[in-house]
């Protein structure tokens, strides 16, 4: 059986919604990174980099979301939830996906866990100060040139979809009201009115 | 026919040699950044992001670097370029692809692309100054973790071996002997002495 080790308020929660959405027979596992949990040698030996996701499977362990998202919608065709006889098509979600965590996530990040590129207190609080502008220049070009809509892809709900919602659920807490982006703001309360989506935000308490 | 449109020095380096190593027929482009080519409305009509690589294909323009190199790949089964059968396998492969872009691209753009993230100069200098300690941590964990040897996937050239050549390159100007990861300086000497990576080098004037 599959095994997500998830944190709550992570992008984890993108693979978490997508292996419910697959129906895939999983069991989820939270960690806390703010008690560290993600530093004790048990995690480490299961993913080296010290981060969420991991997803344990029978032949070991897969990190990184946009390539955990690929490996679920592989692994469960009957799901639909990419365009997998079509490389084009599948090249265009996986841009998406490369997009949200290179630049989005990192955008984000920017925030709590500058520390990962400097150590001046100074220059932690500038770029904090930066994330709202940095964080809104990609949610406008999602808006204006990425989302399709209804769904990422257009007619065809996908991995890409989670993913979305996932780093959408960050912008309040970064003090960018999501109103401004009309279409984002449909995409997310369509997310929240799939029962898959409910189902995990209430397993994870968020 | 594809088209790459690609700058000497950047990430675009991994798709020239991926379409060369799969015997397309495409054509390549160089633009310059420092000329500011990608802001152009020319260009930002191609790839609104304003970023290489973009590789243009008969049904449209794709984007990132792992998106690009997995098209690539699949378009051209023959050259063997990833493990497409088998979803665990295609997601290893997806997963050190993605952790190159979002962690350590990222790492490396905090050199001359502070900017993204923060305005105060003494910010970017301090930025600046961490950079190499971070990417030496990532090459470490790549070192110790990640390639296996003789390729990144084992036994198997892939996609992720351009990739990870080309981010290799950058270590010297960022002040970072490669010498000190002996796995990944034997790795950079084998990609050189393949045919299709000399041709596109030759081609860029590297």
């Amino acid at each position: 059986m599959l095994k997500l080790y998830y944190t709550v308020g992570s992008c984890s929660l993108a693979s978490h919604i997508a292996l419910e959405e697959a129906g895939a027979s999983y069991e989820a596992q939270a960690i806390s990174t703010k008690r560290g949990d993600q530093r004790t040698p048990e995690y480490l030996a299961i993913n080296p980099k010290g981060r969420v996701p991991s997803l344990v499977t029978e032949r070991g362990v897969l990190t990184e979301t946009p390539a955990i998202l690929a490996f679920i919608a592989q692994s469960f065709p009957d799901a639909k939830l990419a365009p997998l006889d079509d490389p084009y098509a599948f090249a265009q979600a996986q841009a998406f996906n490369s997009y949200l965590c290179s630049t989005v996530h990192v955008a984000h990040a920017h925030k709590h866990r500058g520390y990962r590129w400097a150590d001046d207190p100074a220059a932690l609080a500038e770029m904090t100060r930066k994330v709202p502008e940095v964080e809104t220049a990609c949610f406008q070009l999602i808006e204006d040139e990425m989302l399709r809509g209804p769904w990422v892809l257009g007619e065809d709900y996908s991995i890409c979809d989670p993913y979305l919602f996932t780093l959408a659920g960050w912008l309040e807490g970064d003090g960018i009201d999501i109103a401004q982006f009309p279409k984002l703001a449909a995409h997310s309360d369509r997310m929240r009115a799939r029962p898959a989506v409910s189902k995990v935000l209430a397993e994870q308490g968020a």
